[in-house]
Formats: C-alpha cells, structure tokens, sequence
C-alpha cells in the first residue's frame, strides 16, 4: 500500500492510510474483531468493562520538534492505559483517533503506529479500532479498555485511617526529562526518555488488587495533586514523607546539571529542584496506592506515606476548606508534605 | 459550581469544567461507574463489548458560525453510536474528549454536554467518562460501546448474491443541509437540522440482526462509497435502484431553491443535484443493511437495492480492479447504480 515512506498522508489518503497503521497494529488476545469494520469487539470475560480517554496535543502535551512519531505513541498509549491500571484491571484494548496535517510523512505515522503497538503490546492490548482527520497539528485521543477478572475496582475512594501509601514506579522522572529538554542538556537519557516514552507498571493494577489495596490513582497530574484526588475522595488526609521520596541520584544530580533560571525568584537548590520535581511533577504514570498497614508489599512499592483521619475544621476557620457540606464543618481531603500542607506548584491544570 | 454561563473555561479551570459538564451528563443503565475515577465502567453482559471512536474537528467537520455547542453535541455523539447500532449491538456508553480553547464560555461547553446527553439518551447510553485539555480549536473525540446481546455482529462482509439491500433513516438530507447552510437558504429548516444534528435510528440495528441480516454499515460517507465498503468486503456487486432513492420532497425542491453555482461546470438539474446528495452525500448516518429476500421488512426498512455475483473479469481486461490476487482474475467488490458503474463525487476522504 505503501510505496515510500517519504510519501504524505495527503498522497496516501485516509483509506490508504487506515492500512498502512493497521498492518502496523497488532490485535490482542483480547480482540475480537479487530480494524476494519464500523466498531471493534472486544472479549470483556468479567460481564464488564473498563473504560478510559486520554487526549495528547501537539504544543500542549508534546512538541514535534522534541518527540519522535514513535514517542508520541509511546506517551499516547501508556496515558490511558495506567488508568485501566490503576482501577486494578487489566488492559485489553486500545482505540485510536488521528487528527495530522496531510503534510506529514507516512512515514512519521508509521512511527508512531510502531509506539502505539510496542506500549499496547507491553500491557497485553491490542489496537482494535480508531478514526483519521485532516488537522493543523498532530492530535491524538486514546481510549483504553481492560478487564477486572472479576475484581471490584480500585477506586479513589476507599483510602482508610492507618493505610499506609506507597508507590510503584518513578517520581519526577517525567519532569526532569522536561526541564532537561528545555535546557537543550543531553546528559541524562534515562530521564529524558522517561518524559518522552514514559512506562507505567501496568502489571502492579492488578498486583495492588491482589494485595489488598484500598485506594489507588496514577500520577498524571503530580504527587501532590493525584494523592489529593484521593484524599477527597476517601475524606482523609494523607502525609507525604520526603525522606522517601528517592530524590538524590539521578534527579538531584540532573537539577545540578541545569543552567540556573533566567527570572527573577529566588535560586533554587538542586535539591529542592528535585523534591519538587517529584512532589508536583506530572506525567510519570505511576500508581500510587493505599494499602493496610499489614499489607505485605513487594520492593517494586515504595511506602513513601501515611492516611491519617480527617481534621474537622470549623467552617470559616484558618484552614478551612471550600467542600464541606453546606452549614456544617468542611471535612475535606487533604495532602501534607512532612506534616505541614504543600507550598510548591500545584499539578498542571488545563486552560490557563 | 458555575457562578454564570458567561465565564469563560480559562475562569473555571479544567476541574470546575468536568464537574460542570459531570452534572449535566447522567450516567445510563449500563453504567456501574461514571465520571469521576480514573476510568468509568461500564456493564458488558453478552462477555464482550463492540467499541468505535470518531472525531469532530472545527472547521473540517463543523463550524462554530453555524452549529451550537448543543448541535455538535449531538453530532458528535450520532457519529460514534450509529457505529455501533450497525454492528446490531445496542449502545451503552460513551467517553468524551474535548479540547477547545480557553476563550469559549461555560455556557457553550455546558450546551454541548446538553447535546451529548440528550443524543446517548435517545441511544439508550450514558455518558461515562472523558478527557478535557485546552485547544487552539475545538475538538472533541467520542468513543461509543455497546452489546450485542448475545448475537454475532453484523458485519460488512455477509452480503449474498441474491439478497436485497435496504436503508432505515434518511439518504442525502445532510448533504442537501450543508448545501443550504452554505447558499444561506433558511428554507427547508428540516434538512438543516438533519445536517446539524443527525439522527441515526439506532433501535433499527438490532432489529436489523433480528430481521436476519447478513451485512450491515452506517451512511458517513455516502451510500455508494459505505456500499463499496460491504461489497468488498462481501465480495459482491450492489446495484442501487435509484427509483426507490426518495430524492423528491423534500431534497429535488431544496435543490431548485438553491441560487445557480458560481463555477464554470455544466448546470446540474435539481433532480440529478438530489439525487448526488443521495447518492454521495455523507454524514446522514442511517443504516443499510443486506437481507435475504425472503426477510419480511418492517416499513421503515426502504429497499433501495440488490446483491449481485461479483463479475470474475480478467486482470488487464477493461474494467478490470486492482485488488485481485496476484496473477489471478481480480473479483473485487462494486456498487452499480441502474446497473452501470456510479461516475459522479465519491463519498469524503480526508488529507485530501
């Protein structure tokens, strides 16, 4: 179908397209009925089926000039999936929507097929469905379903007084890779690549399950922030231990590296840089869960926290949040950082 | 939440945005977790869960001048669940992404949550989950699923000799919209909504397998290219009896109300002007269906064609397709309209 992967996708056209990444796109051993028809089919063995979406943006979530087709697919792919993970379920299927500029190579697209398939492929999914467009910008939408074998879901809510929090996979990683790309400093693959292709733990979903697990999330938005979703939502508050963070080599010693910031605030010491990095750094895709405190945890997860019980705060007090119920005490979740609330950057937010 | 529909979404920040549009997009009856977690889940009972995406880019495929965020809502969920109903599954969810730009009001996101709820309502799905980030235009990527209720799906391969090819829901009233939209003609206000907010009889799906059909596709890019798309995969010829197109009233009287057009082409009568529309114009997003011809067609079924033996004609003959195997006679599938190859516009392809 392809003649050269030099061709545009203007010379391929959608159709020619279509199968050109299909020939790319593996099914998985979950796939039914895999591209080509109007929908896909997908086995879902537990009578249910989990869902997720997650949108990438060319200059918003990655830049062309930083990320090659098959990162782009890469990053595309593990977003939603670790959130199939982090409800404890296993991945099964991904849906891809393309929008791209019909100046870009059949080539690039081919690349980022590639990425799509390796990241789907190392959660056990297949590509069994999407959508073409012309577009100004690249612009990808991933779906991502997968299968609780017959488990209730992990859910924000369910963190309890005592739990302890720990987390399996990198903190800060994504952000120092980022801060390094923008320095233009080429020390320090490892983190580079952990922006540009990061690799959630997807197998650790289900294991946090198995474990017992009461609450888990993946760190999309930063420590700080996602741990915060589930203090809401579990009505607790949950306290951070820096001391293991893991923040000294390589983060400390790429926050070193850096050239120092052109503004006006304060210096910033590597060392700090680096706590920030992971306490308010997003984009790792970890999974961060609560578990009892007897649990019996594995290495790969890290306790790096406590659950204790929600102090209620009388409403209009200093410290009062916002959520409480209307005319009673607020009783909102919250995160502390060594037992005082966090100062940083909070986690990214879109639309400002 | 929302303190007016005047403030803009860079006021109420990617939070306050999902729990805006969260209010207004209840969950349906297959929906055992919505929005709100890292994931939605959602009820698959047959053991497997039929899945499709599709996207809806302004400017490619709406314009903010002449849709309302609750057209698009609506289209955007027509698209992706008439992709399920052609499968014969029933819908039961959706997941939306957006991405739109800082500088639209609440009020406009909060009409096009309006839209989708009120369109995954008429289909039966709740809206479970999605995605939001911030975008130079708007963009939203809506995946569908939906059960098969123990059935095997109907798809584009099935398509026998002999069968008769029948459509449920208008052919040409979305591309007879848009060319009055275009001309500004504010007459015929029942053809531009059909081009604004289509409505895909989705109940006519599965009764569609009930009905014994062997092949089914949804009209996005128009009968006669959708058509190409099951007699390929059929492996078949389709001949389209245009006699039982319905292109009078309202489509030949819409195209006799539009002013002459500005090109160099030859004049096209409002006859053969509706009867393209029916033929090529896409985006009406009713069902065409084979059956064998002894099915008993509730009315809303229109027989509008045959199943006919694909014609085995020699490689290098006239007329002869690319497709065939290699060093055999080609035997690739055709629609015919009164039995001679359709020369007018092909249905859209994108990067063109």
């Amino acid at each position: 179908m392809i003649t050269g992967s030099g061709e545009s996708l203007a010379d391929l056209g959608e159709w020619g397209l279509i199968a050109a990444l299909a020939a790319q796109l593996p099914p998985g051993p979950g796939t039914e009925l895999g591209i080509g028809d109007d929908a896909a089919i997908v086995s879902a063995p537990s009578g249910s089926v989990v869902a997720a979406v997650d949108m990438l943006l060319e200059g918003r979530h990655f830049l062309l000039s930083w990320s090659s087709g098959y990162d782009i697919g890469v990053k595309a792919a593990a977003r939603s999936l670790a959130d199939i993970a982090a409800m404890g379920a296993v991945p099964t299927a991904l849906l891809v929507a393309l929008g791209a500029p019909g100046t870009l190579t059949a080539g690039w697209a081919l690349d980022l097929a590639a990425g799509l398939a390796y990241e789907a492929g190392r959660a056990g999914a297949g590509v069994v469905g999407g959508d073409t467009a012309g577009a100004d910008s690249v612009l990808l939408s991933v779906t991502a379903l997968g299968d609780l074998s017959g488990r209730p879901p992990l859910r924000r809510a369910g963190a309890r007084p005592g739990d302890v929090v720990a987390v399996a996979g990198p903190l800060g990683y994504s952000a120092a890779g980022h801060a390094l790309l923008a320095a233009g400093v080429t020390s320090f693959p490892a983190l580079v690549a952990a922006h540009l292709r990061p690799a959630p733990p997807y197998d650790a979903g289900p294991e946090a399950a198995l474990l017992g697990a009461t609450a888990m999330i993946d760190v999309s938005d930063g420590l700080v922030a996602d741990l915060g979703h589930v203090a809401d939502a579990s009505g607790v508050w949950i306290d951070i231990d820096t001391s293991a963070l893991a923040t000294g080599d390589p983060l400390a010693r790429a926050a070193g590296a850096l050239p120092p910031p052109s503004g006006t605030g304060p210096p910033v010491s590597p060392a700090a840089l680096a706590l920030r990095w992971a306490l308010a750094g997003g984009e790792d895709h970890s999974l961060v869960a609560a578990f009892p405190p007897a649990a019996a945890l594995p290495a790969r997860w890290r306790v790096i926290g406590t659950v204790r019980e929600a102090v209620v705060i009388a409403r209009g007090e200093p410290g009062a949040d916002a959520g409480g119920a209307a005319g009673g005490p607020a009783r909102a979740g919250r995160v502390t950082v060594d037992g005082v609330p966090y100062e940083g950057p909070g986690g990214w937010q879109h639309f400002r």
